[in-house]
């Protein structure tokens, strides 16, 4: 097979040179000390940079930006050669132009192409390739990026064409980040659950402890969790349909769609998946909190206390039809709408996502979207049932977490029943198909 | 970077002009009436169609098939370059030819590529891409193809290049499908879980009131959902792994492979995937609605009852070995047969299943796919243990439903178990290879 | 569409000749005794090898490699065109050379190109493609890959470019893996559960019979495997973080990253994947197992005879407010620790991960890992709680299960601790960024 350059010995270099010799290619380094050390791969040469240039028609930079001006010398033995540039940075956008548009501008004979810089010099090496498995490729001349294509895909790697060098920054960038979609929703979800999680302290333990003087600080194992977990969620999936009617009561406003919305509405739009997913996280954990109940010590043992309570009283409870119909529904109710919380799950995976078409995706997301808000409102609903009116029972004036959880998906619902109005979906309709 | 030009000023061409001059391309927007309108995306240029065709080697035509006609008067000017068709129909198999068929008779000089037309139009303009990502490419002239995937490519979408020309039919039909496979499966399912409902309200609700005068009818919440969903979920299991048999059968009658099944064989053979998660959507919502009894109010009540009774008696019920025996193994049978049911489901995501190959997936989902359709029935049989033999305990001598939901089962493994004997086995092998 | 020879009119040859057909190509089958039988497709022509093969510009070769001799007599005429090896063997490494080099070899004036080999005839024919729907291809001239690589396009499927007939070898024994990866995580996880369950049968079933002549063999059926699932997760996901500590104790002994681990080491790392993803699986059961406890008949019996008694004596048991915090944090800390341990299922699934970097794989996958972990550990600890310290009730010596199954959990924990030192990680970064 072919010989290949790679300009560096440090890490990834040697890295990079070991993986391509294991796939078959020649080897030689161009290094600054030109001397063989025992760190290099075994079978590998070192020469001197222009030495090394010219025994192939590939180099590869596995060198630190910041010492770029050292080719600078080798310009004429770099013409017409492919460079690839596999160089990262340490902060996003760290220099005005990317490292790749920056060599092509210090090198302007050679074609330099974008590659490898997403994969990590211990991956190549270890193998573990999970995160590391697609390589973005990006360069201005259509045959050198084939050519880098060809090694890439030569060393088990998936090459990703990404056009020309302008994608550089993109791909650079691509690596120093860390979720950045979901950090709002994280964030948004954690305030949320602090909030109510202090409130619920007050409102369960504190209060009892205050009035009663009785200890019910373990309630912040699972009792509170189980009503922090349900909340949050509620409240997130409501925030998931929330922009979408903004968005339209703004088109009906504005009376066109070709004007951009506020950039608030903007990324809030962008992120409803992550939001949604957050919001399934939280009703996951909501599930497994209740399902465990009846295997709580406490719960086990009030249970118990209240069957003993009956006995000991000589009286037996018959059953209430109505409450056995309305604890029967709600559960149902939960049931329903997590099972369609899980689709929709499902089909953010992307490789479902990808393998339906923009027709069926809105046909789950949007419709079954609003069918789960439905059932998990109604849920709520109907857990508080008649409790809602007796507002004398709350502690200190504070109503019960669902009730504050319910505020802004019965918001989302109303305008959202509104907005399916014949007389008001039409003109909407119209707008967005663009005819003004 | 390049200039393309764009046919038309609607909704899709605006759409795309605005997303493609983000990415670093100059438009021309050819329109009847030549003026620049403020929709127009800011700093594209529009004018007549003729002139705009000349500003590039790539015309978009984002206008539809009906209004192709006008094309004819510019046969000339559109000579040898890409003319990339983007058009959708508004039913399935409308016209006897695709338009991108249609529009190369028209313009023979012209080449003609498919592409785009998956992409929606406010998707491109939001960002919001989930399942318009892949772009299906088509066309006659390999070059002009390529071209076109670059440019894809550079909008951030991922090309799938599907042939020649004559894919432009399933192209254009791929955005008006809502999930045709799944239809049966769906159909079939609510007709039997309408069916099973209605039968259990009978058998479990007007007959207690009937025979009793006791109201039942909060059963319809959860404990008759609880008797639907098991018994949808086996007789589905059951209809996935039984046209195997009869293909199986009519194979070993016949005594080839090369006669083609009959049609419904066919088709029922191809929509097994989506029988089989639907099954699983059946079976999560049992498990879920199995889960949730003990914390149901009327469940409680029934066991702080049975308790009260033993008090008030004053006997204590020994525990019953054989019964704690039953219960506990029926239990366990129902975990691990929805444990690899599960396992079937997951290997049915696309990104799992293209990443095994066809041994491994035949090893989980027709070895492990009978094991779970046994180990459920084993858990329907033993759940039903000694109760099916008493027949005279059937309310106006209707069968339980977990005796109905058992008989295609249990059809289905005699049959299946007569099929691995060794003499009928070694021939069917035979049959199979191709050996005759 | 263009004229394709398939040399034999085997299974394969006429599976993928029906196919072709129905795509628009035209067939021509070379075979031995060139007469038409009933079961090659309608429409093909067959003629002998040497006639067939000069119609096309494409051979496809459908026949086993052991009867590839008879293609020296062609050699003239196969000089030039693509010959597409589509074969398998019966063995990993069946022979010393690939059967695609073995027929460049013996051709040496044809382009040979491995394809199909992945795809079963049945699958072709019937469609149901699931896991055939990636097609390896490989060859050393360009082109011709490319010729093959829109044939299989045109069929539907999904060519991947594997480099050059280098990599025929792998291709060839891809299809005949059955989850290499995952059997010694398996046999592992098997070697496990058999032996902590006759552990837990002699002290939970045999102890109890002999020491009390009390039968308790049905806790076979959950209660056991109750044990056996929690205590063979917890090992497992120690064991998936116990390499990582290794290896960075011998980088550190060595001061060196450079020198290879030694191969058990090497091993273990690469299987970490699935030892976590059966770890997944066991305590997925062991969720589902603890969730229906309430259910079994068994417990509720447990339970009321517990009411019963405390009336019979007439005494209340107040509330144990400590019993009651240990009780609700072991088992919410199972439900958190549960959760992360989905999420790092979730992020395993290969679209998943081929959508995050590197950097947010290693935050998931290290961080939260360990997180999932401490948290495991935990629940352990807490659920034992001060059971520990009174061994005198070890029924014949043997401690319990738990207690067994946190030794190597706490190992690593505490091995980790101390490599999270400021004083020790230092010199490991240093080591691992290659700084010696
Ligand atoms: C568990 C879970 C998972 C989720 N996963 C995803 C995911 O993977 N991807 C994702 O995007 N979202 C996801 N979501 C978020 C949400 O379900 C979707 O964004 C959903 O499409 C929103 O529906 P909608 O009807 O409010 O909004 P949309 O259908 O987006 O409509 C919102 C507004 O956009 C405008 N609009 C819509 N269509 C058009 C059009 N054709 N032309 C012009 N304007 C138009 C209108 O103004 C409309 O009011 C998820 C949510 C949950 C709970
Ligand atoms: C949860 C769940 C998920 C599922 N997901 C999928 C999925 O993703 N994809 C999918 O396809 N199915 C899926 N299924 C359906 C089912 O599991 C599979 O179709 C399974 O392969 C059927 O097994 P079988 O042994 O009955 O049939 P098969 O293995 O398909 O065999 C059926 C018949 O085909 C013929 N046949 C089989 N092999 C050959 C051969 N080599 N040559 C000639 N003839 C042959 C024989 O006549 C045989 O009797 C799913 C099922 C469930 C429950
Ligand atoms: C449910 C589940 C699913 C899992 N799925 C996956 C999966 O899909 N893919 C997968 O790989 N693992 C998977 N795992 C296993 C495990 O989570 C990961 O391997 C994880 O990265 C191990 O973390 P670690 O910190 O021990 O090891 P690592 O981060 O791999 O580090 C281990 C050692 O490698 C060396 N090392 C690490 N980074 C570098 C570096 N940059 N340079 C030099 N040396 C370095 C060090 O010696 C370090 O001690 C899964 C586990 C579970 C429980
Ligand atoms: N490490 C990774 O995981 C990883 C992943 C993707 C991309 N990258 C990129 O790969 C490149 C190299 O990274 P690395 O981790 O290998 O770095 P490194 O270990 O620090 O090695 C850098 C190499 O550059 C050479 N060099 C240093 N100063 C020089 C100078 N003034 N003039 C000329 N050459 C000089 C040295 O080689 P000689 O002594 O032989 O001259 C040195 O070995 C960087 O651009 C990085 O962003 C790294
Ligand atoms: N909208 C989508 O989401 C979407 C998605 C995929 C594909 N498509 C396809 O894109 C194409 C355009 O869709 P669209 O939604 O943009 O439609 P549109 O908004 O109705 O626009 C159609 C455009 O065609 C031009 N036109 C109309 N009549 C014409 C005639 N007689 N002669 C010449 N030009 C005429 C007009 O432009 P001028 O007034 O400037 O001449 C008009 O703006 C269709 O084929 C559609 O199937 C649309
Ligand atoms: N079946 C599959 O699912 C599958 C999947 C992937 C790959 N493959 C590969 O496809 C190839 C064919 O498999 P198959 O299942 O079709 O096998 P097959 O049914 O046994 O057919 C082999 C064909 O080879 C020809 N042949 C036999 N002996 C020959 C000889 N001495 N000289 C010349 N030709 C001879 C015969 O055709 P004539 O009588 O017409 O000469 C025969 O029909 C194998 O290499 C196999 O590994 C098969
Ligand atoms: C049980 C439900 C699962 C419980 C927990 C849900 C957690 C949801 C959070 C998912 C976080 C994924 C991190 C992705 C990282 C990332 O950035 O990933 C980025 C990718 C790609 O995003 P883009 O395509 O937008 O670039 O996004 C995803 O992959 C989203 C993954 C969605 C996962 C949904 C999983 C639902 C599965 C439900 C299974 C059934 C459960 C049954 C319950 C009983
Ligand atoms: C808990 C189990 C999950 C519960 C619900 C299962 C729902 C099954 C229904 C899935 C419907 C998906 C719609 C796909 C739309 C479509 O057409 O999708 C089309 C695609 C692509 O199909 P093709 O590859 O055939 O073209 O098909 C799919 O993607 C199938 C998705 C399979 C999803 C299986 C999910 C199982 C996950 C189990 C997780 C673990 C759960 C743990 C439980 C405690
Ligand atoms: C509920 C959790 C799910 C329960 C069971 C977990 C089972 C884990 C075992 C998965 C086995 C997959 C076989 C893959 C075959 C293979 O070789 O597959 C090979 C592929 C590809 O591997 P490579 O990328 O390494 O080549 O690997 C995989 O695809 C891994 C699949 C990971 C699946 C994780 C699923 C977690 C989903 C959790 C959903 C939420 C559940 C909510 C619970 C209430
Ligand atoms: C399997 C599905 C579900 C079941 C079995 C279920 C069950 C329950 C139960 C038993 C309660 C009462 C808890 C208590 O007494 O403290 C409850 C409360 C609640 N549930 Fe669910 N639920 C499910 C799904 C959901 C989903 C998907 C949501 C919405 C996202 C949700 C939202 C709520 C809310 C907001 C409350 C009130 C919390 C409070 O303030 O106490 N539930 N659920
Ligand atoms: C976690 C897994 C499972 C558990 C814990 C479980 C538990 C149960 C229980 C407790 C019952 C009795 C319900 C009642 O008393 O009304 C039951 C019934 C039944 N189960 Fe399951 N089960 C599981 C999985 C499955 C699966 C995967 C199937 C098959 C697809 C299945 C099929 C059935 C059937 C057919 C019945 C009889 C329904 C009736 O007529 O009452 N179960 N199961
Ligand atoms: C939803 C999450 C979980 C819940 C509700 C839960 C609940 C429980 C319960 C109730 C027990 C006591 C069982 C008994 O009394 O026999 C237990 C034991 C145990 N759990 Fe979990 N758990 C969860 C998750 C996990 C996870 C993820 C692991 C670790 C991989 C784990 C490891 C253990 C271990 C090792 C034991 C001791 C088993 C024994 O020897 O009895 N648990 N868990």
């Amino acid at each position: 097979k072919e010989t290949v350059c790679i300009f560096g010995t440090g890490d990834f270099a040697r890295s990079l040179g070991h993986k391509m010799m294991q796939c078959g290619y020649s080897i030689v380094f161009g290094s600054r000390g030109a001397q063989t050390s025992s760190l290099i791969p075994e079978g590998a040469t070192v020469l001197s940079h222009a030495e090394a240039a010219e025994t192939s028609a590939v180099i590869i930079l596995a060198v630190h930006r910041t010492h770029y001006s050292f080719l600078e010398n080798l310009r004429e033995v770099l013409r017409g050669k492919v460079l690839v540039d596999v160089s990262n940075n340490l902060k996003i956008n760290q220099y005005p132009e990317s490292n790749a548009e920056y060599l092509a501008q210090l090198l302007p004979g050679s074609k330099v192409v974008k590659a490898f810089n997403t994969v990590s010099a211990w991956a190549l090496q270890s193998g573990a390739l999970d995160a590391s498995r697609q390589v973005f490729v990006c360069g201005d001349d259509s045959k050198s990026k084939e050519k880098v294509m060809e090694i890439v895909r030569s060393l088990g790697l998936t090459p990703l064409d990404k056009g020309s060098l302008l994608a550089a920054t993109e791909i650079e960038n691509y690596p120093l980040q860390l979720f950045p979609m979901w950090k709002y929703p994280i964030y948004l979800s954690l305030v949320l659950s602090a909030f109510i999680f202090f409130y619920c302290v007050v409102r369960d333990v504190v209060y009892t402890y205050a009035k009663k003087q009785v200890d019910r600080s373990f309630f912040i194992a699972i009792s509170i969790p189980n009503r922090v977990c349900p909340a949050v969620a509620l409240i997130l999936l409501a925030l998931v349909y929330l922009p979408g009617i903004f968005a339209a009561v703004l088109q009906l406003y504005r009376g066109t769609k070709y004007r951009r919305f506020p950039d608030w509405l903007d990324k809030w739009m962008l992120c409803r998946k992550q939001l949604g997913l957050v919001a399934l996280a939280y009703a996951f954990l909501h599930v497994l909190y209740t399902l465990v109940i009846p295997i709580r010590g406490y719960v086990r043992w009030r249970w118990s206390s209240y069957v003993i309570a009956q006995v000991l009283n000589n009286k037996t409870e018959p059953l209430n039809n109505e409450r056995a119909w309305m604890s029967d529904s709600y559960v149902s109710l939960g049931i329903l709408g997590f099972f369609l919380f899980v689709l929709l799950g499902i089909t953010s995976l992307p490789s479902v996502s990808n393998s339906v078409n923009w027709r069926e995706f809105r046909f789950v997301q949007s419709y079954l979207g609003y069918l789960t808000l439905v059932l998990c409102t109604a849920h709520t609903l109907v857990y508080g049932g008649k409790r809602f009116l007796n507002a004398d029972t709350y502690p200190w004036c504070l109503p019960s977490v669902y009730i504050l959880s319910l505020i802004i998906p019965c918001i989302v619902l109303a305008m959202k029943f509104f907005l399916i109005f014949p007389c008001i979906d039409r003109p909407l309709t119209d707008i967005r198909q663009g005819w003004e």
